[in-house]
């Protein structure tokens, strides 16, 4: 797997984080990659791996092809000039609030940024009101294009700054999407979003609700009604507002993994072998996401440590309902695999390309 | 606390399951309890404690009223003359399908019987459906009492055959009831249930998709649109069947608890507030029934190891919708528990007795 | 269960933390004790219950003797004066290093202190080299008890200042103070301890590494060769020093539970029988220690959410070696479990007051 | 990663265990491998896919380079000679006792075979006593060539019937080997082994024991003094006998992961530093053993998913005691990552060849 002429000189900020740990992860096995640059928040003497041990396996002769050069990097304070000069483009894992300026930064010095915060998805309007502060300047804002890879390749494949979605819109989107493009859904009823992540999701940072003693053998909603993901869904639904969901997440005992699990008011009867035929027709040619067929349902197992998103459908005649459920890794596709996706569209590459790996079972 | 005068011979069927420890836990410690008689479905050669090495300290002396009878007591397989002779009061702990027919087998022999299983609690022909086998002689079926304790008081108090309800239902109708009651949800609107339990909820048996190589750190929903407490918890809401619930059941990677949450769409606008106060009017009087202020979550992991539900309220704006959460520990408010607190209510005892224990946190 | 007029006023120190959660949820269903003052390091404004949710069903109406008055209850800013007035006994559920002081304050002022920490388990000059830091005043120090209940009893009775054992210590102690009282080690070898303990021993401080997304699925020593337990297991081994342990301290992926697995060299050769004889007429009186059968194992979950311990013996001929096991809980047997034993003895109430709770299993 | 002209053409006997999963999981993406045959004891109708839902991403185009083949294949009854005209190697994934038989028949048909069990890694008479059944012919198991990569490469490259080394084996051996071959320990005195294990080492078979509710926040030891891997760990140590384990095997309850706690009485003085730099020398070369600096610990989480094999020294003056630490993933270095690394010397492909996973963290 020898390193190509055509490598792409790639900057991870942010390297410290579940989203970086992914990135770097799953970067260090990409044929087309060469990383040269790695900023993180927290001290950072020694190399990239004595901060990693899970990474120090990097530093294997053979193992990859720039192990040897990986194990030198550096984690460093972040420098938007040095990482302009090091890189070609930038993967930008902070936390929102503080990627959006780090994201304009590299933007304004002409690199190519992924960024995976929620600080590029949403209008200035909607920012402030769901986020809760002032959103970047309109000129960057204006620039980003949502990459929800499957929906939008042609604007991805140009971008120059691509707004990587949310793991709970992703989930929800891949799953809804084709039902409501199809008008399956009755006009002003809303859809029901009941959705359950790991909490990864939440980040590493320290917090005392976040200990294995508080979460083990728990269960339990957070932000009830007003989780930021909600207009980034209703937004790429239906750009004219015409779709309503009200989106419940919760948050399970497990590291990784999102199941949403969405509940659509039928506007008119259908089968559910109709609905399947029809979700199959629309994801057959996707190589990452899988509609199972009647009677089975989807295990967040089932695509942990993987990019895919499995999808399962259901009609409840007796209600006149349509459910449909998804899953995804949520540091995979729900951040950093579904950014590789998208690094991969935007450079021509084989879209697969460094997501090879199989769903880690059991 | 001595053994008073009063004490109840209580038999339980189904040792072996975790509703049988769960039942042997609790009545182990009630102070008008004398466990006379205890039959399982494995070998038995050793006593009670042999088989159950988890209750093993009950030997301990002075550690219980009646250590030392419980310490000699064997694991019979199931007589309904040798129980009836040594009982006054049955427990039964078995699957459904089995339960029924031990219940019934009691019930003709005079006893009072608290079935745990789904086999009392429909129609006939709703059970057909719902079950896919015969249901228990009409005679039997007509004479017993759906057991939801804080809303059936007076019919237990009398009762000689109590159906103690479904784990989902349980949550579910009481998260529900006082809405639907009260006419907040839209006539003619499903309400959504999308619920989560532990895997102790689908009994102790050996099955491959149960062993935590299989469930740690993963999830999904199974029996999609034909869960059987379906009928259980429509029939409870409106027994002229004006309600239609969608009850998605969901596997949690955790061995006790359910977090039922229910969304409704609004039959008009009302405030978060208001429903709160109505909520907290209708249960203030309830020692196991706590309604959160508004803004407050239910955990799993509050009410884990008690008899205890937490309830809370949502109203979304933007959608309509009324969300109301719920958490039990299925083993107990969903299984055991609610059946010693009705055991309770049928012999007039303080409806507490027996059921102090805390929630076990962390 | 009415309030007896004997009834002990007891303050805890330390409410949010692990053990004084698990004080405040013992103690509650103490019929001898009357909480009367409540001391914690977090923002206060609101009562005991409002910050702890999962003690909120207190609360409910005849749930317990105290039930109102405990809602009533603020956490306060420890003063020990204010304490010293409230109460008769105060336990103190601090770290290490705050906790002594603290525990000084109040035994100054008179009360009966129960301290849960390691401020008070080590002579001066030990405590200066495992803990790094200066221990409290010679006097105080003097006048501390160490409370391994079932080797301690009569000091235990009369103390004014009782040092609560540590969790590794009172699980490894149990286990080899058997042994090596009747010499069955050979002298001069050192005993291996390789214990392991779920993740609250480590208490409720927001810590990266003990979140849940570090720890799913992990285990891992910490502090190998330096555990601060260590002198203290030695010194009570015998106090002459002759008797020499390793102990290696692992973290398991679960909330609760210890399990301390020792392995001895054997002076002479023994069989399994005759050492189980041995240890089961050691404890055969004890309403909290339990051995077992030779070829039992004991399980962290026999003995979760209780005060009960379990002790398993091997002889392995092959290598010489006894091999004892023991399993605890341990925020219960390990922490405030004992303390409440402790506070029986005393108190001179029956030991098993207030700790009747079985394990919880599942 | 186009097929090589010189695939081989590889069979997986028992594709529905845990390692013929990972066996599946880690081969599907072999650049040298073309799986021909699977075979499994399970009902197989459907397709190898269909039998495997987290296998089913294999099936996307371009995913693999035998995905379309992959996709195709039926899980069958196994057939030697249908698995001899099939493929140029087998891979035997079958539980110990039917594995051996299996392993034979293949190998007297002039395939070369890689059996994962424990039917071919011990002498006849150690085989009947440790596994309490009879072996396999004696010129079948002469033939076996004992598969600890690191130590055995000369053999392994030759071999035409390998015995792919126990979990506990591989992960204590590592660990150990260095040590005793430089006579670190003191001769006579008995190794500790103190292992703990993820259940998926217990295989997927429907076993009470191994359910997610008896399992969950639960951990304890099992077959004390008896475990059957201590043979097979001496014998490597020391053919002539000269080394004494005591094997101490443990449950905890993970899917995944081997952690070996080894105390070694030390023959002589030493420190930290000379052993480390010790095994640092022994292993520097090698793609899959790291040696932590002494002060840092190993952590399941950190190999897991991938072949790597992290170890960690330490030196307890006090005790006079080395301890060694190792952590493997039992399905990967433990089973199927050692087997494929087998099959890699076997065929003069680079080592690494298929095994460049990272491990998945968090």
């Amino acid at each position: 797997m020898a390193e190509t002429a055509s490598a792409v000189r790639v900057g991870i900020i942010g390297a410290n984080g579940y989203s970086g740990i992914e990135l770097l992860r799953t970067l260090s096995l990409h044929p087309h990659v060469h990383i040269t640059y790695v900023a993180g928040s927290r001290d950072a003497d020694g190399g990239l791996l004595a901060e990693q041990p899970f990474l120090r396996t990097l530093t294997a002769p053979a193992h990859t092809h720039d192990g040897a050069s990986l194990a030198a990097l550096k984690v460093q304070q972040f420098d938007p000039d040095v990482c302009a000069a090091a890189c070609d483009v930038a993967f930008v894992g902070l936390p929102s609030g503080s990627a959006g300026q780090v994201a304009a930064a590299l933007y304004e010095r002409g690199l190519r940024v992924i960024d995976l915060s929620g600080d590029l998805r949403l209008p200035a309007e909607a920012y402030r009101t769901w986020y809760g502060r002032d959103p970047v300047p309109d000129a960057v804002l204006g620039a980003a294009v949502y990459g929800l890879t499957e929906w939008r390749r042609a604007s991805i494949a140009t971008a120059q700054l691509l707004s990587n979605p949310g793991c709970y819109a992703t989930a929800t989107l891949l799953a809804l999407l084709p039902a409501v493009r199809a008008g399956l859904n009755r006009p002003g009823a809303p859809i029901v979003v009941d959705a359950k992540s790991g909490v990864s999701g939440a980040g590493r940072k320290a917090v005392q609700s976040n200990l294995l003693g508080e979460l083990a053998e728990n269960f339990y909603p957070y932000k009830v009604g007003r989780h930021q993901h909600t207009p980034e869904i209703e937004q790429m639904l239906d750009p004219d507002g015409g779709v309503r969901i009200s989106l419940t997440t919760q948050l399970l005992p497990v590291a990784r993994g999102i199941l949403s699990a969405c509940h659509v008011m039928l506007e008119r009867p259908v089968t559910v072998e109709e609905v399947y035929q029809f979700y199959q027709d629309c994801y057959a040619a996707e190589p990452f996401v899988h509609v199972l067929p009647p009677g089975q349902v989807p295990q967040l197992k089932h695509v942990r440590g993987s990019n895919h998103c499995d999808i399962a459908i259901a009609v409840d005649e007796r209600t006149g309902l349509l459910q449909v459920f998804s899953v995804i890794d949520n540091l995979q596709k729900g951040a950093a695999g579904q950014a590789v996706q998208n690094f991969n569209v935007m450079h021509g590459f084989a879209e697969t390309e460094g997501l090879w790996a199989q769903p880690m079972y059991p």
